[in-house]
């Protein structure tokens, strides 16, 4: 309680304030209003007085920002946030944009209870607040599958949702929730027991469905792509997250909600994680603010949005989201409401940037060498992505990307050469393995769409259960050499073609690369543009990749089992009888 | 799980639905909107699906509600509530008034730990829901005062804390947090700590205290008497809760906000109380939403801030204040959006009340013996109340009513007659008598503007530290006689004038009475009645009585320690020198 006594003895004049921030144009998130002409005293962490007349609180060693003319706003949360680097590699690029609070899904590195805990570890004690999400969001696969154990058990699950720092049930896919997945249904119970928050994930699910998946306890959504599915769902109780990021960017479309009479204060905004280019081309939860302004939201309605509405969410909004007295100092401060550029990022009371350099270091990111070194397997030999077959000729299912992300099932006859089922690239059909990255278990099909006309390319991750390594290639051999390459750097995505063309190295759980945010985001140009002059048409490859063993992702893919064919929900051959 | 199951089930059209409510016009406070041909579906307690087409969920044994051309509408919920009558006499009416939560402070029986407990116990299993915020209003008297313990111990309010039912720490006065009260400053720590909820209570509060006050922690005020007050607090990124009850009337002055163009989520309704009369004449959170409707605010507005925006602020709306799958299905029918008038109350889905008629009998209240013998002392004798004093005349300083609750300091000469000072009716000074409940000690002064011209009042509750018994009256007689009396009856309030003019019992902790509420107001009419035929002046003598020893109410008062000059802040003596 000392630290509130000393605050409420700054807001009384009886103590100083250790930063003031002088006569700015006040962003009230709570009121939804600009107040001209109002200062900010700022006490350790926290913010002891919010008000016109400021001097009382002003010593000779306290720090005085003059604000005049500018926008004085409460630093950005991210709502729905997945890590694709190291947290100190995205840190530095974040803070420097506002964001002073995210709020991160934990499966980056679900690949066990101890990945998650270090995991959380790294996200301590950093110039920012980071909060985490148990993972739940890959179920135990299709129905129609056996069940595969989900990396962490329920009772893990709940061993993190017990920790301060986790302050919910990160996302449960809807699909699995209304299939009444015992391990998803045994998470959502046991954050609600906790007082939790459930974050959901209801992609395409509308009516019926998506009413039963709101029934379950889940309050928010961040998969809505139209204004009408937002509608939708602020109308059943939810709490939308706009997605704004790299894996998708629906704000355009789902902007439209503005020209509806309607509350907002259940419409949040969110990146649902960023690859390293979009981070340092375009910047984080400033540039969805902005793209929210200059859609034509009112800028205190996209402040909202990025602040207050997503500390409400979570049950925080008593210490964060708005500037206030008692709430911690995480305070930005723009040029003007249409210029969302920060030219002083506070955070827990300090500077931490101004006029976009970093002023504080975040902690580096520690793992244990067990991580490090997270795939256990030997060499692959190029005949073990063989497919056997007699005759000439055979007839085969092909998963036919119909987009980059979505398959559908389609027969195609292959030529058979000394017994072995071959690609053909006439056709454009490719050979597509996955192997389990503990056990080496491979199962090879095939796949078209990607139109490689040469070469292989490896990824040591994919939105799977255990994440499964996944390769394509025109040949054995050069399929066999990108996956050895990925299992010596221990994780990564290679390109080969005879030889190594480019590799960008994952070695932390094989999963998130330890590179800094620039040599990440070079290396992912260098693999886009070394896939294309092979022949993909892919826009970006590592996450087509990535999807291909999703059997949450329509309609046919390759998996453990075998073949998915998720239209009719059962397992097919490869090898058309 | 099974139960969140079970409603996915019925939303999905696998299982059927216990009720239905059919086609109405559903006020959505999520999305501020009211929708036409909106139905919905009840399983066990809860919600399972609310949309247009709601065949699929209804069964040959599901009772079917037409709504058809009415307003369904979640349930009320009052944000800030004393209870001045036993539980089950205030759900009797306060049901049928469409009345499913209410947030009550538990000082109602603050007499110790025992008693608080007591309550909840009653609070347990009735028809709608009832929380309980632990009670933190009275701190230890004023600062020149000698600390008073106050009947709960920080510990006990850590132990009530950490109940379920208890979700947050009562009002904490704003003038005992402001100048560092441990006790106060103790029961916030301990609050936040647990990450509960922190009203407060800032009467007359601007400025800089204001500003230090929400500092602290508070996260609620409910003193608002003007709109700039309302916004003021708003602001400050306070939860403001209107009050409208038997204390005060705010919300016409406050509902004057409705001109600001500001966020109104943070705005909220509340009674603070009622008392038996008042509830019966006028009801509850109906009377208070039907009045701010009438006052201008938009009807979606009202009702919001009388469901949604409290449920938030207590961190509840995952699971109540809005029509939504998965809530509690806690529903009213209104026959249009100017008439809040329930023609059915739903709770915990089931059928409360219909046209006004209880269809539950509420749980009755239990309390342990110890608590209807609560008041351990012997006959007072009349010599006990007289003041000594030497002479024929002197002159004494007198608690002058300057408004029903507001005093300041009188000096008056009054004659002394066989060594004691007498009263003198021809100057309207009577005599005033605090009493402690359970050692009996007895300190006597004057006090003037009661209006009495004979006999006495005595009542065995009041607003401080220990709840001490006060006695008004015309001679040491009949406020014995008075007194005696309510000692009899182990509580109460008791007119006297030569014989017993009328008794209104208190007898649960000397505090709250047993009987019904129609008992009650009419007891209570009973009581200004004989107040006023013995020339009373008060509106209503039993709140004023309760302030008398209440040193936070301006500016002089009786407490034990003898008479407290606050403006001055200092103790005086009854007779000046």
């Amino acid at each position: 309680m000392e630290e509130r006594k000393t605050l409420m003895r700054v807001a009384l004049g009886k103590e100083r304030a250790d930063l003031v921030i002088k006569n700015g144009n006040l962003v009230n998130v709570y009121s939804g209003e600009v107040l001209p002409g109002y200062s900010i005293a700022i006490k350790g962490d926290r913010i002891a007085f919010v008000g016109k007349e400021i001097e009382h609180t002003i010593g000779s060693d306290t720090e005085v920002i003059d604000a005049s003319g500018k926008i004085v706003a409460p630093g950005f949360i991210d709502g729905h946030f997945h890590l694709y680097m190291t947290v100190d590699q995205f840190l530095r690029h974040a803070i420097p944009r506002g964001t002073t609070t995210i709020f991160m899904e934990l499966d980056s590195l679900a690949l066990g209870y101890e990945s998650v805990i270090a995991l959380l570890e790294n996200m301590k004690e950093q110039p920012i607040k980071l909060f985490g999400l148990a993972p739940a969001d890959i179920a135990s696969s299709a129905p129609f599958l056996k069940p595969v154990a989900p990396p962490l058990s329920n009772d893990d699950i709940d061993k993190l949702l017990a920790r301060d720092d986790v302050v919910g049930l990160g996302e449960s896919v809807w699909t699995d929730v209304i299939r009444e997945d015992r391990w998803t249904l045994g998470n959502i119970a046991l954050a609600l027991t906790r007082k939790k928050v459930v974050d959901g994930h209801a992609s395409g699910a509308r009516g019926n469905k998506l009413i039963a998946y709101v029934a379950s306890g889940v309050s928010s959504c961040h998969e809505s792509i139209t204004a009408n599915e937002a509608l939708e769902r602020l109308r059943l109780g939810l709490c939308v997250m706009i997605r704004e990021g790299s894996i998708r960017r629906d704000l355009e479309a789902v902007s439209q909600i503005r020209q509806e009479k309607v509350d907002f204060r259940h419409l949040c905004l969110s990146t649902d994680g960023l690859w390293a280019e979009d981070l340092l081309s375009l910047g984080h939860m400033d540039y969805v603010v902005q793209k929210a302004i200059d859609l034509g939201f009112e800028p205190v309605t996209a402040i909202q949005m990025a602040t207050l509405n997503i500390a409400e969410h979570f049950g925080m909004a008593h210490s964060l989201g708005g500037i206030a007295p008692g709430k911690y100092a995480d305070i930005i401060i723009l040029p003007s409401l249409s210029k969302i550029k920060c030219e002083f990022v506070i955070s827990n009371g300090k500077i931490v940037s101004k006029n976009g350099n970093l002023l504080v270091e975040p902690r580096k990111d520690i793992y244990p060498e067990s991580m490090l070194k997270s795939i256990p397997l030997s060499p692959f030999q190029p005949k073990q992505f063989a497919v056997a077959a007699d005759g000439e000729k055979v007839t085969v299912r092909v998963m036919k990307l119909i987009t980059e992300l979505i398959t559908q099932e389609y027969q195609a006859s292959l030529p058979i050469i000394n017994g072995s089922v071959e690609p053909d690239l006439s056709q454009d059909i490719l050979k597509v393995s996955v192997i389990d990255r503990k056990k080496g278990k491979l199962v090879t099909g095939f796949i078209q769409g990607i139109g490689l006309k040469s070469g292989a390319i490896a990824c040591s991750y994919s939105w799977d259960v255990g994440s499964p390594m996944v390769v394509v290639g025109t040949s054995d051999q050069d399929m066999a050499k990108a996956i050895n390459r990925v299992i010596e750097l221990q994780g990564g995505l290679v390109i080969v073609d005879k030889e190594i063309l480019v590799e960008a190295p994952s070695p932390i759980d094989g999963v998130l690369p330890s590179a800094s945010a620039e040599e990440v985001a070079e290396r992912s140009e260098k693999v886009k543009q070394a896939a294309k002059e092979l022949g993909s048409l892919l826009s970006d490859p590592c996450l087509t990749l990535q999807t291909i063993p999703g059997t949450f992702l329509p309609f046919f893919r390759i998996t453990f089992q075998g073949f998915a064919d998720l239209r009719n929900q059962k397992l097919v051959d490869l090898i058309v009888k």
